[in-house]
């Protein structure tokens, strides 16, 4: 295999009350990369559509996931790599993760498959540290697995896949306003009340539970975020109107995606997910605020062969 | 019917990660009770062996819980209570819980099966008012649903019922020392770093995850409490060297039941959970204290009639 086109998914991070510790994939909406092998041993980015990133393969998340994996791997291959980005940087829906992820899965293709999801998982996350200073796991794992994943342990990493329902549709909104991840991290306080967090890991609980027995109901009572939503959301226009609107409009609950500004909903079939963005769309038309909106199911594969 | 024998369970609360939320009952070992309908409307506590209790029905935690439905329901009987408990109060076991549960049970029964599981455990916190001052849902849920129970929500009450892997096997010690659950309680901090909380949470996840799939690797490596067991363990003689020797026998993992200062450990069949009773009491049958030690099944029914 000389040449390999995949498709890595966006994903939403922390799904409410998961802070830190979930993530799931979205089926459609992702980006797409080109990685074509080449006798030079470097890696090159040639183009980059969608969006204003550095070419320079050590400074671009998907060059710096690139040039570890040849190293690692002792390659006798260079790459030239091709970027189609198809949401935007800065949404709070895994931009670099993404490129992290949809590298490290291609690469490892182009090598005969050589490493687990979990070692691809820890690639990926050194262009998470390349994106934003910190080797987080939730976006690029869940971009790496599919469906849903859970964050179980950083040292050493423990990636657990749950169940997704099949029925399991997604509704996002992306304002196109700008957070620093920097800055929602600031808002969200570094200690918490016990009983806060109990509730927050009754949540987890019944989150997975839902996940594993097809319980969309009891998957909407624990979509609850006491933690991190209460202060991110003072950082996002209409928030409450979006999740009050989504969750009229059917949704089994919403919450910030990721460090925000994303919104994202959670629905039990597509026509429901479909009414939840056209309620979505009601509360932005006329915000004066660009924004996209996606419907999408659960991708359960995560990066894939296009 | 106008008599019912009832077995009811000990019950260990907390789970390790699942402090304040998680649940599971004992197939083996819990409270005998029998409740025979009278003719005087009153509730009268005739016989308690095993235990020093109140016999006035609205001090004791059975009649308690008795008087309630039998108001609740307007039911044209009283009832005789005779209460037999096998394991002892302040064994962090849930004993006031097994006399709460198995009565919402008993009497449900003998009103024709009135109420919900939900009811009879919200009755049942009621007992748990009368025995410690606080509505507590862990043990008493266990106790009626049987299994492990994750409680959601308490405002309103939501009990979650988790899948329990048939060869899940539970080994207890009772060191026979008194730590009161005000103490344990004041042990415990009030405020968490939120570090600590991702950390549980994703234990939470992982435990509920691995109960589901029946993946007793992981249900091992998520049996971990930062938050109750580091400070509580200082009230439990020996409980470091007890941990390490359950799992070095082969548990999958060890922790406080409830408030202490009983001391469990899961394991993947009878026999490790044998070979991890021997180990717990090679730790103990030198140390001076009076101990008791059980293996048992996780119980998949919970209070039932005998």
């Amino acid at each position: 295999m000389n040449q390999i086109k995949v498709f890595s998914p966006a994903t939403v991070a922390n799904v409410s009350c998961g802070y830190d510790a979930m993530g799931f994939a979205l089926e459609t909406l992702g980006d797409d990369m080109i990685f074509t092998k080449t006798n030079s041993k470097d890696v090159v980015i040639s183009k980059i559509e969608g969006a204003i990133l550095p070419y320079e393969a050590n400074k671009n998340v998907a060059g710096v996931v690139a040039l570890l994996m040849l190293k690692d791997s002792k390659a006798n291959f260079g790459l030239d790599i091709q970027i189609f980005k198809n949401f935007k940087p800065g949404s709070g829906l895994g931009s670099s993760a993404a490129s992290a992820s949809g590298t490290a899965f291609a690469v490892n293709q182009l090598l005969g498959n050589k490493y687990s999801n979990l070692e691809l998982t820890l690639f990926a996350m050194q262009g998470e540290v390349a994106a934003c200073g910190s080797a987080i796991a939730d976006n690029v794992a869940a971009a790496i697995y599919g469906g849903f994943i859970l964050v179980k342990n950083y040292e050493p990493l423990d990636i657990v896949s749950i169940p997704t329902p099949t029925n399991l549709v997604a509704t996002i909104i992306h304002p196109q306003i700008e957070i620093k991840t920097e800055d929602a991290r600031k808002v969200v306080p570094t200690q918490i009340d016990l009983k806060t967090a109990i509730t927050q890991w009754s949540n987890v609980g019944g989150l997975i539970s839902g996940l594993h027995s097809n319980d969309f109901d009891l998957i909407g009572r624990s979509l609850v975020d006491l933690v991190a939503e209460p202060n991110r959301k003072k950082l996002i226009p209409h928030f409450d109107d979006v999740k009050q609107s989504a969750i009229a409009a059917g949704a089994l609950g919403a919450g910030i995606s990721g460090s925000g500004p994303s919104i994202f909903a959670l629905s039990k079939n597509l026509k429901t997910a479909q009414k939840v963005e056209t309620a979505m769309d009601a509360v932005y038309k006329n915000s004066g605020i660009d924004y996209s909106t996606y419907v999408s199911h659960i991708s359960k594969t995560g990066t894939r062969i296009q």
